[in-house]
């Protein structure tokens, strides 16, 4: 095919705008999770804002959460010289667990300190995550290692051996999340939160 | 006017810019269908999931479909070197439609296993999935057949012809799905799930 | 200044990508004022759906309504070098009538055929629509005629001040609009959709 | 390192891409607060509308000030060359305290004239906003004093300093504003209306 025009090949510029759009307006919604407590209820506005805090630390557990998964995303997208179908699947399907986010993170915030429903409301969204894991490592096995020819050829195949290895390795703590849900809902989302804190903190040290 | 700069010569750039961002927010406000149930009900937390399972297929179903359009979308905008005023129109006409999914989304799963309003939600359901690709028919009728002048120049009259007719054999399906609404809910959006699935297939082999 | 570097002289690109992100979602939020109809009321999802009307109608007239001011601001935008702080302030101002329009638009759809407050909903509608034309001639004044030096220079005085005199001229029928909102909500409604209708034919013949 | 490319070194291109669309969503939910009066309520809509004036003028006090914030946020992107993993989170912080805003404005635009909450509402706003110029400060000091070598080297430190300073002044008057909330909070939110103006003012005149 030569490096004659293609329409089957797709430049990455599109596939990252568009990306940063669904991401951007997922991590966006997660605002709409915030609730204002009604007024000229009974209670207080500070009991009542207190009484959301589930919600609170929810928003910030997440939207890191997405935040970093754009960050490795646009570092995945940044190793491709083009695209092709199977690789604009691959992002869909991920872009569609990211989605989700919101959903499930409202879910678990609205749930984690009831009596009941708690450790459901946990395992949805720590299998939320899992899913979102698990969608961003078939992208990065189906870019590093089915698809090396679109690479930027700079990466040896150690170092792509490597990558798809670190991706894979995000999903342990997430399926331990996952598990540990029928016994605590707060230590699943602990390690929810840890995953993010962890993920952010070596990423502000250079490689 | 030759190459000379032209303002109603419009740069395909900010069209896809554009349209990404009507389409990532399109796909990505369909996670406001997915609700929580209230805590605090006489019904369990999976019941109350449980419950809600058409939210969640029509969701799949219409994040892929408006996935698949993205991408045929983008693959109909790179064939082109550069838009006119009825192309942005003919653009707009198609983003009114893929707008209004979300809309028809929400319609649909809270309606199909209904006993009374089904088949009218089916076939609404239907009808706005045929007008979105009807509205993507007159684009690509617009752009290559009417404008070949505005493509980039490397299709013949034949292969033109045969994008154009591949986009006419989809409206196909929703007419069939939309035709059955009044018999059978399900029947119709087996149908929707289907051609997701067929059109996502075979994009993932090289053409 | 020369041609150095100035950190206050903005590259147009920016301007762009972010007003299209603000358009992209405003027209797309248009959405969210089509509402499911409750299942298991009294009434049927077709009478439920058909007493909906404005808001099927109101979603077409402020769609096509934003997306033909989107044209205009591109090819506004298109006219300009660079841009400045006041521009920047410029566009802001015509961004926050773009982002009221959904709710100009739900309060209009919500009253148009009720007894009580049907004059003031269309008032308010039509004055919205006069805002936003008014912030976008406010643009146009600023870079065609108080900044010719920010523009790509291929405009005489004449072209300059007549694209300035077309888009005051789009003031008067939004002004008339307004106007006849105390006497009747209908006529105010059937003239936004007419001026709708007519930037959207002429826009498809070339100039 | 030289010049060679490294997958650490991320171009702003994507960043600002990313930005632009978490600001441009959060910008645009604002409209999400301006509700319409139910339709049949004993009251005119004239009164309804008259009623909700809170949620209009924070519409447009947060709407300048999210605007503002973008614009400085694009000057001081515009100043790097390029970015790496602390900038990044370093901005993703900012876009958390940005994408608050608008549940930070329904709550101090729902209670500023109740009897009961204005003041813990009024301050939270105005925390909420000195979070948001916490955030840039950091930002601009990862970027502007901490990573020198990725600015693009037309800043002496004098320059650099000054816009660190002027970053840091910009802190002031929102905690005035936050301290003030306990005594009234149409002190506090009349500050931050007062900053929106005092900053897109001096923008106007070229520096």
């Amino acid at each position: 095919m030569g490096s004659a025009p293609n329409t089957m090949a797709v430049s990455t510029g599109r596939l990252e705008s568009f990306s940063d759009g669904v991401m951007a307006v997922a991590i966006t919604l997660l605002v709409l999770d915030l609730r204002v407590p009604a007024p000229g209820s009974h209670h207080s506005l500070a009991s009542g804002l207190g009484s959301e805090w589930p919600h609170y630390a929810a928003y910030v557990v997440s939207f890191a959460t997405i935040g970093i998964i754009w960050i490795n995303h646009h570092a995945a997208v940044l190793r491709l010289r083009e695209a092709d179908p199977t690789i604009l699947l691959a992002n869909l399907l991920l872009l569609m667990t990211v989605v989700a986010l919101p959903f499930a993170t409202s879910l678990m915030a609205s749930y984690v300190n009831r009596s009941q429903g708690e450790h459901l409301a946990a395992g949805v969204y720590a299998g939320s995550l899992l899913l979102m894991s698990a969608a961003f490592t078939v992208f990065n096995w189906q870019t590093l290692i089915r698809r090396p020819h679109l690479l930027r050829g700079e990466l040896t195949p150690d170092r792509r051996r490597a990558i798809l290895r670190r991706a894979v390795s995000g999903l342990v703590p997430y399926a331990v999340a996952a598990a540990l849900a029928p016994l605590s809902a707060y230590a699943t989302l602990g390690i929810c939160a840890a995953v993010a804190v962890f993920y952010a903190l070596p990423a502000s040290r250079p490689e």
